[in-house]
């Protein structure tokens, strides 16, 4: 029996958000179209939040009325709050995603909240989610670490993963927003998120800023995580590291994933494709290692 | 007890060796002096192989006999038949690692040896290594993969490390020099060269051709290997696949296991004023991510 592991591609949210080029709707359509076609059936196609913090998302509901509604994938929302919520709704989202922040300092400044306000407002959104047959999913943003503060204290993330249970997330996604984990702090982190909310799928959220993105994920999938977030050419950057590089890259996280018997339903060199046909598009690299190297043994 | 793992040095060699840039041997040498500041004890300072075959290697005696003998590094000269094993000899080389190749394509077309004339060629080496004096290690390259055909065969990594332990070889480091390696493939290639060699310790050297570097140091460490070469900045390369990075980077490395715990008696800031260094010197860009992001927290 082949163990399926499931790719969330989140390079049309995570990633452009923090591109420094300006993809219009029907270049990010086109983005999404090509991973289509290279496999993908789950992806975060946009953010529902103020659109004066985050620019480049503020065309998701135009992005969202332009998805080709006839292809199986799911197409996920982020929000965090009741607007966003509601935007979301409206834009027909297939899933969405609540996002917590575990940093107090980065909660502050990336959405005016403090861990315990963005969980009071989760549990506040849950019902009108819910209510509306949405499936709700929910990650917890730097939960390996804050990049005012430093170390994020392992008791916040547990806290915070009960109280999603309790607001009736399904999934639940620890983001290594900043780069901040090691693959024995991804251990670590995963035990005691299933014992304070045994009850919700685990899902991980890894950025590749200091080079331990892959090892973080292999550390995950040992641990019997299922779920993993990854976006094309390894987009996404950080704004707080700015040379740094993205989320990890679906690519390399796939050939890594298939080369050891692992199954993804994913193309690997249509992915490889769609990243170079993202260099173009960006008008810049892509981070990428698959992108360069190609795969081995090769094609 | 903090648990100590040993970083090996090899961009003097490794790294030098495969980059497009020509350093001087008085570059060569401040960027091993700027290495023993930052606290490298064991580091490859040079090969002595055909200068034909490997012209940036070529003076390698000259940096040997430039070498600052009052510093307590043990320089490591790497050879792969008799001349070069009496060249090192001649150089004072601190200790000498032997290459073993594991791959019939890559062997011929790198060393003219298939697998098995490189072990041989290690027994009829050994005994002049060893009545010298002279510590020997040796490295069985594309343990993981041969870029000309592909998957190698467990058993021939497996056979020649046996070899290699009845020849007398203390340390024998399983290379991935492609970039081949996941993290379960290392698990299994650790287990069985445990089974057929099992008085050698072991030591790991990989490339982060394809992104897994970290994943496959992350996967050795935790089988219980304590000796991991690096280069500094991740130059390296590799000659098949040009456009890609090189070994794992020191800085990267050293970032991932001290943030988890373990002690390696290097110096991250000094690490990473290097490997900025080193980009002044070879004109280009390095590629460890720490070198770009800086390290989490903040030092």
């Amino acid at each position: 029996m082949t163990r399926r592991i499931d790719i969330v591609e989140v390079g049309p949210r995570d990633g452009l958000q923090n591109d420094p080029a300006n993809l219009s709707v029907d270049q990010k359509l086109e983005f999404i179209a090509r991973l289509e076609a290279a496999g993908v059936r789950r992806m975060e196609s946009g953010s529902f939040v103020s659109p004066k913090a985050v620019p480049k998302m503020a065309d998701s509901p135009a992005v969202f009325a332009g998805l080709d509604r006839t292809k199986p994938t799911r197409h996920i929302a982020l929000a965090l709050n009741e607007t966003g919520v509601r935007r979301a709704i409206e834009a027909k989202a297939d899933e969405i995603n609540f996002v917590l922040v575990a940093g107090e300092a980065f909660g502050r400044r990336n959405q005016g909240m403090s861990p315990q306000e963005s969980a009071d407002m989760l549990s506040h959104c849950a019902p009108l989610i819910l209510e509306a047959g949405i499936p709700l999913s929910a990650t917890i943003s730097v939960a390996f670490g804050d990049p005012y503060t430093g170390d994020v204290d392992i008791a916040v993330v547990g806290g915070l993963a009960a109280q999603a249970q309790r607001a009736g997330v399904a999934e639940l996604a620890l983001g290594d927003t900043i780069g901040a984990a090691t693959p024995w702090d991804v251990r670590k982190r995963i035990d005691r998120v299933r014992m304070e909310a045994p009850d919700v799928f685990l899902r991980m959220h890894f950025h590749d800023t200091r080079g331990a993105g892959l090892a973080n994920v292999f550390a995950a999938v040992e641990a019997g995580v299922d779920v993993i977030d990854a976006s094309c050419g390894g987009i996404g950057g950080c704004p707080f590291a700015p040379a740094a590089t993205g989320n990890v890259a679906t690519e390399d996280v796939v050939w890594m994933l298939e080369r050891a018997g692992f199954e993804t339903g994913l193309d690997l060199a249509r992915l490889i494709e769609t990243a170079k046909w993202l260099e173009g598009a960006l008008g810049h690299p892509v981070a990428s290692a698959l992108s360069r190297a190609g795969a081995f043994p090769a094609g």
